[in-house]
């Protein structure tokens, strides 16, 4: 991952121009779902739903604020553009079908450099089943830029959105929290390393699942076949992008609603467990505020407890109640903690 | 235009975080279409467009290569960000209803600034009663980077796309051309004199018409009614982004054709001529290359040319011709020249 691959300065980009250059990057695509009327090439797009609705869904990553070019191989990042957003439209309880690929490149991106970038977006497409339609490619005076659009389908009476949590939901969480943290502690411990001695090779054995967590996150479309599957429709559902605490707050804040969770009903990896109490970190605090786990957090009302009991990918970690702007968590020795919004940021500066 | 406005530096961003910041700037939208079902606050927006098609438009604003924080307005900016996106949908022969909006600012850019940003987008979206749907805010290690998807409604059948010109089809074009191009080097001239005497006042006087198509261009709306009006269906359509050359080659690579248009029929505003003569700068060339003009250039049928005859918005300036990859230029004197996809750097190196 820190290796050099001596890419070659090609300077290419600017011969080929902006619409040579998305043709050679588009120029493969096929579009896979019938709902794809039309794809990359015209001034826009078109897309038909027939009976469902459309959900639309967007995001821009800066490399510097949301990637570091040092340890993120551009197919990885490219992959991961994609699959925040389709994360976005199953937290609606929609099926992703389309998205859109803009991006801004200095001079210093090779042809290579972008090709991989694009391999990775279009292997995200592929493994869920979405088409590339549509996007722009143009240049920056500094460093990469990615904006992609997600589009979805959904049936009116079945998205799920943020403000309908009701007293007593069951609060549940796809999946375990805080790994995607912990691997990118990881990375940026390794980039220290490397750049106070680029002799020495970074160590990760070990770290897979945590790297994997931070470098290939997967939206968790399983978990949206599970809610159909199992007969369940959540009251309320966001993906934990900005930590569970954030995100949860999110949900009760738009519910006019509170909350209680349970620190021991709290999924997490050992493997997350082992790499935080290396770096000496809490682990429960990474998992409450690391965020990037792009698992789903949602609320179901108690009479659906007994479909989604035995569901392993899903844990209940507690219940919402009726005290708005009350969010509280019970620590393992029963004492009640207030949950505050604080981002990753924070959790290094406590420790 | 070049006034210091001393905004304060607030840094006032990080205080309010991203999601403050989104609620702030979004705070007052109202949704007034009736498929807009559920806006900002989501994961996703929903959007409903029962028995129509849905065309889907990006494009992403990067400072220093589209835009120069010296001469551009944040009002005009946010305004023209959103309407270059509009203008890829009506040049769908479709109607713009919903939009998201994702920017990523640095610390040098105040909340004032940022409302008047979103004032300008919001100013469009009054203007062509479209909806602010959603969204991405973030922090940019560098200027400012604006990305806006463009959502839209069509009838299936009365969509038009680049790729169904036909021979002996009329090449038509709405407005007029090369006064964005003209606005943008009267800007850079007074940047270059502001730069080596910031004492001098800028001198715009007599120029506000080729200013205001730079800063302040507007979607032709008027000319997608019109078709509706008279009952004329355009077999091809684009806007005029790259400048007529440009544009008028991807509808003919498309189509498999070629085409012949006539100098002398390429419409340019009489004040675009002045600047352009005061320049030294070749209007024609202008036209041909300058790009932003954001008018709509299309094709009909030889049936259909009674219905545009006497519109006064729209010009015919030549016709399509089955002579695949030749692209003509007939010139005042009566010779034929060829049509090359220069751009407007082009332009500035020739004379």
């Amino acid at each position: 991952m820190l290796e050099d691959k001596n890419p070659k300065p090609l300077n290419e980009l600017e011969e080929l121009g902006e619409f040579g250059l998305i043709q050679h990057l588009t120029e493969n695509i096929k579009l896979k779902n019938p709902s794809s009327i039309k794809g990359v090439g015209d001034d826009a797009a078109v897309i038909e739903y027939k009976d469902k609705q459309t959900v639309v869904t967007t995001d821009l990553l800066v490399e510097g604020i949301h990637f570091d070019m040092i340890y993120t191989p551009l197919k990885h990042l490219g992959y991961k553009a994609a699959t925040v957003n389709l994360s976005d439209v199953y937290a609606m309880n929609a099926t992703p079908k389309q998205i859109t690929v803009s991006i801004a490149v200095s001079n210093h991106m090779s042809i290579e450099g972008l090709e991989e970038l694009y391999e990775g977006i279009l292997l995200a497409c592929e493994v869920y089943g979405v088409d590339l339609v549509g996007g722009d490619t143009t240049s920056s005076t500094s460093g990469l830029i990615i904006s992609i659009t997600a589009i979805g389908e959904g049936d009116k009476d079945t998205l799920v959105f943020r403000d309908e949590a009701k007293e007593n939901d069951l609060i549940c969480v796809s999946g375990d929290l805080g790994g995607a943290f912990m691997g990118l502690q990881l990375l940026e411990r390794e980039k220290q390393i490397f750049q106070e001695n680029p002799q020495v090779q970074p160590d990760f054995s070990g770290y897979d699942y945590v790297l994997e967590r931070q470098l290939k996150p997967e939206p968790r479309k399983d978990v949206v076949d599970m809610f159909k599957e199992i007969g369940v429709h959540p009251t309320s559902m966001i993906d934990v992008s900005d930590g569970l605490s954030s995100d949860l707050i999110h949900i009760c804040t738009q519910s006019n609603v509170g909350c209680t969770i349970y620190e021991d009903k709290i999924p997490i990896d050992p493997s997350t467990i082992t790499a935080a109490e290396e770096m000496q970190l809490d682990p429960i605090v990474c998992a409450l505020n690391g965020g990037e786990d792009y698992e789903l957090l949602f609320t179901i009302s108690l009479d659906d407890y007994n479909k989604i009991k035995d569901q392993k990918r899903v844990a209940v970690i507690g219940h919402i109640t009726s005290d708005e702007g009350s969010y509280q968590i019970v620590s393992k020795d029963e004492k009640i903690h207030q949950l505050t919004a604080q981002g990753w940021n924070s959790i290094l500066k406590k420790d």
